[in-house]
């Protein structure tokens, strides 16, 4: 498992320079940010043997290009989300884990985790929590839930640090690619069945949410598009060629070797 | 367990204020200071919330005052005990735990707990190591494995806070029948698109283990098999109706409620 830092709109360097001293602290060294604040010497100083994390962090002016490549993306959220957040949340059914949850759950995966920390006085808005496959929340006081961003990060790096010594079966997650082209079948499938236009984009962003929450594999993700791919050509026979069997037995032999 | 966190001489306010507010984030109140640095402004900016906390914190010229009236004193330590430390900690038998065995180790015990944390640059001396009854040492990264020590501390007020309740908002699970109904169809969709026999028994186990993995709800499941049955639908058009669009949108309404 490797674990990409993305600080989404950070508003103080000192934070930016704390949290890169925090990834170091526990092994981490990839940190993306996505529209931050200048970065300059406080940053730096508060970075201190960490200058190197600091320095090689890439920056983004959007969260999607931030997230480019990552095989799960995981939200960050406080107590406190508000009434949007919260109906978004069971609507979706983003799951929420506690950060020892999320680091049993990532134990022996392997792929590109992006944790996702949000702004310093708001967090992560609607949208940005809407591309997060699971949030993660840490268990904090009701009377003052709301942690400085740096120490959010330490309890989440010093949990998911962890996770790195269950040495069993190392599990091949779905790639980005994989999982956007199966969104992408998926939908022409459902315009293919008629399904109603009202209902797709909500339908759509279920299955995402099922298949996120599901850890889908590699392997998986390829079965699922080789379904998808018959069951087009089954509809639309007529038309296109049935699909290459060898191409699927392929997939068998490698599924089962 | 009530909780005592003493810094001992600490040397920049910042950090005395932010171990406030993350004492206060876990539910700890009681500070106490040994011979620190001035407590001004920044200390209170950094405390943000927690600046009761830090007003209420009481100083002491020296360590054993500091302890008065605690029922265990737990040393912080980092992975550098130098030679003179190391030697200490063979010779006294302290024992070291990580964050989340004494965690353990704490639960259910009723009495005050010391909880030391050091010099920013030095961290506790071995006169200090003598007075403790255990350690704790967070696991670091060996490349870099000095922490700030408002991050040390708050790693440990996050695992000394840990306690079982997670009253979470409960959701609907997907029946076991909608499961064996979901199951049933997608073998009869499998046959419908000429799926290679071969392959069918173990694809079926597959989608089996991603929905299992997923924690269906129990609306999720019926979405899904109301799309199967409108995939099975197309298929066959010639035969069979189109799917009750009415039972599609009472699902619609239910689940936008």
């Amino acid at each position: 498992m490797r674990l990409r830092v993305v600080l989404v709109e950070p508003l103080y360097e000192g934070n930016v320079g704390s949290v890169a001293r925090a990834m170091k602290n526990f092994g981490f060294r990839e940190l993306v940010l996505v529209n931050p604040c200048k970065i300059e010497d406080y940053a730096s100083a508060m970075a201190s043997h960490a200058r190197d994390v600091l320095q090689m962090a890439r920056s983004f002016a959007s969260l999607p290009e931030a997230l480019a490549g990552a095989n799960l993306v995981v939200g960050t959220t406080g107590k406190r989300l508000d009434e949007a957040q919260h109906h978004l949340r069971l609507h979706l059914r983003v799951p929420c884990f506690t950060p020892r949850d999320l680091a049993e759950k990532l134990k022996g995966k392997e792929g590109t985790v992006a944790l996702l920390l949000g702004r310093e006085d708001c967090g992560l808005n609607s949208q940005e929590l809407a591309l997060c496959d699971m949030l993660v929340s840490i268990p904090t006081s009701s009377e003052y839930p709301v942690m400085n961003l740096s120490h959010s990060a330490a309890v989440l790096f010093y949990e998911l640090s962890q996770t790195e010594d269950a040495e069993e079966g190392k599990v091949e997650m779905a790639s980005g690619e994989s999982l956007a082209l199966l969104q992408e079948k998926t939908g022409s499938l459902l315009a293919e069945v008629s399904y109603p236009l009202h209902k797709v984009d909500f339908t759509l962003l279920m299955l995402r949410r099922i298949l996120g929450r599901a850890e889908l594999t590699q392997r998986e993700a390829r079965t699922l598009l080789g379904l998808i791919k018959r069951i087009r050509w089954k509809i639309g026979r007529e038309r296109d060629e049935e699909p290459d069997l060898r191409e699927e037995n392929e997939m068998l032999e490698e599924s089962s070797s």
